[in-house]
């Protein structure tokens, strides 16, 4: 979290930069290369680098980071979450050989489950709460004693799952309305929030419905939008600066 | 399905095994070679098999099992569940390249994103409905307008994601009541069941609870019981026959 946060000082920025892409190490050292300096995480999403190569070239990529820009917060996007004891296998992989600095996680086994995660008070888990896709209140909406499952879900994490102060949130940018009403909840715990560009997500709506007491609190991902772009480093900056001026403007 | 119900009758078993182990290719192969007389189907936890050399050993697993004995099940047991797009790599590894008949799957993002599994209709879906560990209830048992969030899932997988009628559920054997309950709503879908043996689920109880009205409808796994054990193929072939015993007395 401390790590976080002095990145953020630093670049001036809320921008996460998503590496999904199965184009392995030399396509992401490119966009690491043009667009470092406006980032404050990388985010891979663990589906692209499924399987051994995926893994190898996953792999690369986490040291040439920690080699070059050590400061940059790391998440493994990976929607991870079983038993505890089959959680332990994971904990070792992602955080202690890959060396991210975070990872997501699937709520639905109970944070009984995740204490593996939870318990590493030096790395944060961040888990899901109101996705971005557009089947997602399927479940998330469904009425608990006439409170949406994600809100419920929202008061557990922070009341119950955040012992540590090492946990997060995901919340979708499709959904402004109710990052807002879960922003109300849990105070300033910090949002991780893709859905941005390709899936339709509003830059100023999230900063407004999501931004914190600190005015910061969120971290906002674009990955399609910036890693395919003609001009990787030329996106990551608008991006960047198109989120700070929301963000001055609240 | 038909791969599975075609060895469920060839090899008389209801068993998986759990290849749950970070030893590797050559454990796994000991293991397939002393036990697969007794077995429906194998399932590696992904979680020991997390990063490229854990990758190399599982692909090496599978190439095996299809060479040796191609009409076993095999269930990636790996709990993905992301948005569609990111979902589309999922498959194309654990279907395609790794060649796996089924994955288990996280369900709370919603059948939306989970398409990709869904649309595969050569291919098993596992949903994880009413799981083993001690705090599965803290999400999975809140009341619904009055019906536990897990009741609500079987119901809406057997109504609406069973469209392929290529569904299953993971029910754990250490909620045999509970196993009651979801027998009772989706009629003979298959239970995929872990949590015998080392977490204290009970033969009988789940067998009791759990038998569709084809007397199958079960995939009971054991992991640790069996493949540390002294002797894997006598413990293997004593929980076949225990689990047969108790079907025939039904």
């Amino acid at each position: 979290m401390t790590r976080y946060s002095a990145r953020v000082q630093k670049s001036n920025s809320l921008l996460c930069v998503g590496l999904d892409s199965d184009r392995g190490f030399a396509f992401n050292k490119q966009i690491i290369d043009s667009t470092h300096a406006f980032v404050a995480a990388y985010k891979p999403n663990a589906a692209f680098y499924e399987g051994a190569q995926g893994m190898s070239e996953l792999a690369r990529t986490m040291d040439y980071l920690h080699t070059t820009h050590p400061d940059i917060f790391t998440i493994l996007d990976a929607k991870r979450g079983d038993i505890g004891n089959t959680n332990d296998a994971y904990v070792r992989v992602i955080f202690d050989e890959l060396g991210f600095d975070a990872v997501t996680l699937h709520p639905y086994m109970g944070h009984e489950s995740l204490l593996p995660f939870l318990d590493r008070r030096d790395k944060v888990s961040i888990i899901l709460c109101r996705t971005s896709n557009p089947g997602a209140g399927e479940l998330q909406d469904l009425p608990v004693d006439g409170t949406p499952l994600y809100q419920v879900l929202a008061k557990k994490v922070s009341m119950e799952w955040n012992k540590n102060e090492n946990c997060m949130l995901v919340v979708g940018a499709t959904a402004p309305e109710e990052m807002r009403v879960i922003r109300s909840i849990v105070g300033d715990i910090t949002f991780l929030v893709p859905g941005i560009g390709a899936q339709g997500g509003d830059v100023q709506a999230v900063v407004t419905a999501g931004i914190n007491s600190q005015k910061r609190g969120l971290i906002i991902n674009s990955s399609r939008g910036i890693i395919f772009a003609p001009d990787p480093a030329h996106e990551a900056k608008k991006l960047r600066d198109e989120i700070n001026l929301h963000r001055d403007n609240l």
